[in-house]
């Protein structure tokens, strides 16, 4: 469940409102209108309108939003301000890649360990971070109250490793695994699937090179 | 432009299958339907008929397709068996780690090198990779041949980037920067929006603590 009336949509598309108004900087007018917003970034003006109406109730007919404010604003709405602690499943390349990656602070998520079956891979060096052993993940998830749980584990472990998240008082699963995960109503499940965006671009690459050849041929 | 009649919701489904396919191993069955597959997933099994018959015309009534066929049929149609090059613009945190994950080899998919702006990132250490200053971009797209460009910049020189990637004859751009970009018609692009997908996660846990709090305090 989201916000009321906020559609998963609008909350994906409040970071490239942000995003935008920050790379502003120095050019940046004291107050911008959806309008603007809208133009620059090539959306519907009325679709920008109504999102911002989600986060914001500061903008005024004309005028806009003052543009600091509505910065402040989509932040706040956002959580950035705020730190969501979560763990992260399974510490293979990408899980350890994930771990690593110091940007999601800036998004107010903050990793706090890992876990993984692999008797290898726990307390590896390589990560100020630590690696545990997957039996001790509801102790940890329950005493520190984390919510957020980042599945990085192969296919076929994905379900698994999802029920001992919910049954760990997880809230909120990140799913990079490329299979659909069944989960209670109350719990929210984001997919990343690179190796879909992946065959996007390699289907399109092969039909676009197919095409010159056949240019070639004929 | 994809191959004809395929969507690009039935290339993202396709390694959804071939994930499971994989995953069923020691127990893989000789035959497998598509309403078997449907079930797994908890999918529609008109539509998985459908996306199947994209990439096998081997499947036969009541039988199903020879799964080790169906396997190799699906990484074929997905192109895992070649190898697409890629370079990546952006030497920051996340395409350090993008370019230094191994497991997009599995998709077919090769990143040569990196290239960025800042001149202190150039040919640091920590990568087996070169980190190369952006005026070999053109040089080094061109001489290899590169048609998948990855953009790990901030937003405000994503579009910039993208423009040189067009005009180095990248035809496909796999973009991790939080805006839209704008590009003549036969490129596609795939965006990546981590941000986004945590603002769902994020809003979706403010939500569910709330009505926690209410129902303490109600």
């Amino acid at each position: 469940m989201l916000t009321p009336g906020i559609s998963k949509q609008t909350l994906r598309r409040l970071p490239f409102y942000l995003s935008y108004l920050k790379s502003l900087r120095k050019d940046m007018p004291d107050f911008i209108s959806a309008t603007a917003i809208a133009d620059a970034l090539k959306l519907n003006q009325v679709q920008v309108r109504k999102d911002l109406a989600f986060v914001s109730s500061s903008g005024r007919p004309k005028v806009g939003y003052r543009t600091q404010d509505l910065i402040s604003e989509i932040e706040s709405f956002l959580g950035y301000n705020e730190t969501d602690n979560a763990i992260i499943v399974g510490a293979g390349r990408l899980g350890k890649a994930l771990m690593n990656y110091e940007g999601f602070k800036e998004y107010g998520l903050n990793i706090l360990a890992a876990f993984d079956t692999n008797a290898d891979l726990v307390n590896t060096e390589g990560s100020d971070k630590p690696i545990m052993p997957m039996n001790k993940l509801r102790d940890f998830c329950v005493g520190l109250k984390i919510r957020i749980g980042i599945i990085t584990v192969p296919s076929e472990y994905a379900q698994d490793v999802c029920d001992a998240l919910v049954g760990s008082g997880v809230l909120a699963i990140w799913n990079f695994a490329p299979v659909h995960l069944r989960v209670p109503e109350y719990i929210i499940v984001q997919n990343e699937n690179m190796a879909s965006s992946l065959a996007v671009l390699s289907n399109h690459l092969n039909q676009k090179l197919s095409d010159k050849n056949i240019l070639k041929v004929g």
